[in-house]
């Protein structure tokens, strides 16, 4: 362990910035540092902890709160000074209740004047969601917006969650033409578009059932994940 | 500006820490940090702009190089000393030409000793990658494995992508299984989990065809991104 640690480059004060990674969404969930033994802790036990620099104190997160962050990869970048653990959370991560410690976001207007947006309530409108986490935040705000008065044409978002038999009719079609970019050799810049058209219309889906994305990035990961588990699992019980 | 960045809290050298993410992966691209006139300037510029305290100058990434990083969104954590800057980078991130900066993992043996494993030039193999990337990863290793002589059976991946029938007809199945949860109300982990079906043997076609997920990702965004577009782009050109 000694010798790992020494291979780092940690500041004068004896630390490295930690960037913590929700293994599964890919979300940013906090940033802390660690001290040599915070991070040999972590190596250790598996749970994210942290030396904190007010405190001045190890501590492992969820201690007092019982929202652990369960590691399951420590990285450090190319120069040796930044770690990234890469975990699975136990809840949410923000001590205001929010899943992640990013929910302010620094809104340019148009002439160039900069304030912050959101709170640690409105999760996700101001969290950094990148592209499939926002589309998911897209459908569950086109679901939201159906419950108010309506204004002019439904939005295809929509007009799927609320007709079940088109949007199960477009799923299989969508899963069709994808398959068609291959059969029919129709090209790259297709069969990305097809993709991308199959995984909306089956995240719309998923959306009117009430199940997130990162339950389904869960089930792949146990299937496919670390331990090394053959990706047999995949197969569907049925065959 | 000035009274935004008067909110942050600044360490006593002047800097926040700086985390750029890919907007579409996810992926965690470097670390470093900012001064005032750095993140003042990435707010103006939308270029991912950093305080060098080795050189002890303000550096805009990708000056020399030409690797840009397009930001999109910039945000502060709950107790503003952590930004992350959100983006879309042109080219790899890293000096040494590697995707993103880190690519050592702390590998930690069964005795509990800890060695870094990994280097610029395998990219993914010890980069934390989330579990979409990560079962990307994992389909390419496969296809990679039937280069080799083969022992044994081979697993399902690999006689999936040496069967484009075999997986035409995988991907429709597991479109109608999904479409069966919602019509046949099969409760939500039936759907997870033949969400995870559909998206694993649908990745598994996109690679037959070479195409990266970070493309398909890619057009999701430029569909439903931030520029406020209604989502009707994403119905298919043909209705
Ligand atoms: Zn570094
Ligand atoms: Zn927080
Ligand atoms: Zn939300
Ligand atoms: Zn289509
Ligand atoms: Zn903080
Ligand atoms: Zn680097
Ligand atoms: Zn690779
Ligand atoms: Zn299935
Ligand atoms: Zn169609």
């Amino acid at each position: 362990m000694t010798a790992y640690l020494d291979t780092l480059r940690w500041s004068k004060d004896g630390l490295v910035p930690v960037i913590v990674q929700h293994v599964d969404t890919g979300e940013l969930l906090m940033q802390a540092y660690a001290d040599r033994a915070a991070l040999s802790e972590t190596l250790q036990t598996k749970l994210a902890t942290f030396y904190s620099r007010s405190r001045s104190e190890r501590w492992c997160k969820g201690e007092t709160s019982g929202n652990f962050i369960k590691v399951t990869q420590v990285f450090h970048d190319c120069d040796r000074d930044s770690i990234i653990y890469l975990g699975d959370p136990i809840g949410p991560t923000c001590h205001t209740g929010a899943r992640t410690c990013w929910f302010h976001e620094a809104a340019v207007s148009a002439e160039g004047s900069v304030h912050a947006e959101g709170d640690h309530k409105q999760h996700g409108s101001h969290a950094p969601l990148t592209t499939l986490l926002a589309l998911e935040h897209t459908i569950q705000q086109r679901k939201e917006a159906m419950q108010q008065p309506q204004e002019g044409k439904p939005s295809w978002t929509a007009r799927l969650l609320a007709n079940p038999e088109l949007l199960c009719k477009k799923v299989r079609e969508e899963a069709g033409e994808l398959c068609q970019t291959l059969e029919e050799n129709e090209g790259t810049e297709r069969a990305a578009s097809e993709m991308a058209d199959l995984l909306y219309h089956a995240m719309v889906l998923l959306n009117v059932q009430g199940v997130p994305m990162e339950d389904v990035l869960r089930v792949l990961r146990q299937r496919f994940g670390t331990s090394g588990v053959e990706e047999k699992a995949a197969r569907p019980p049925k065959q």
